[in-house]
């Protein structure tokens, strides 16, 4: 038998609203990685039309831009997130990193198998 | 507009089955305050039949007895917690307390607001 094991799902509410979640933030990094709404959508398996419209949700809910487009050239057209979208993105994965530390921390100091 | 918040759920599982969670410690909580199951999953609007089921699902999947039952006398029967899932109730809640501080504090150090 394996040892337990301590498992979360981390989120940001604004007025009951969903503003930032592990998968929305996903979402966003995969855009400004590949600067294509499409290709990010791909990547998570999801329909262009679900991603986008999860964007769109997130920048209503929190009442900011977070991608802007431009119509492209030979190589087509470019998606990149705004200076606000790269800062919350940078902020929340540090907020998750450190979350996801502190409760590894707290679980084997109260849970783990004592040595 | 009110502030972000920080949300997050968080439980325990040992070879893919959930062997804790915020629900399920409330549970237990509720039998040792009460002494009955019945009472416990009244008051977390339950059937006895679904909070029993639980109670039974987390036996089996920890590999453990949680509750104790004796039948009554004139004031009827009692339920109580076996010593094992008193100090595991008692150090999931000592878990569950400082990840809920921890998370606040990263909250408040990432993505606060800066005074």
């Amino acid at each position: 038998m394996e040892p337990m094991q301590p498992c979360h799902k981390l989120w940001l509410e604004q007025d009951g609203k969903i503003v930032m979640s592990d998968y929305r933030v996903r979402l966003l990094e995969l855009v400004a990685q590949t600067g294509s709404l499409s290709q990010a959508a791909q990547t998570m398996g999801l329909s262009y039309r679900r991603a986008w419209g999860k964007v769109k949700e997130l920048e209503a809910n929190l009442g900011i831009p977070l991608v802007a487009s431009e119509a492209g050239g030979a190589g087509g057209g470019h998606t990149a997130l705004t200076p606000q979208a790269r800062q919350l993105v940078n902020a929340y994965r540090r907020f998750q990193a450190r979350v996801a530390e502190a409760i590894q921390t707290a679980y084997d100091e109260e849970l783990g198998v004592k040595a």
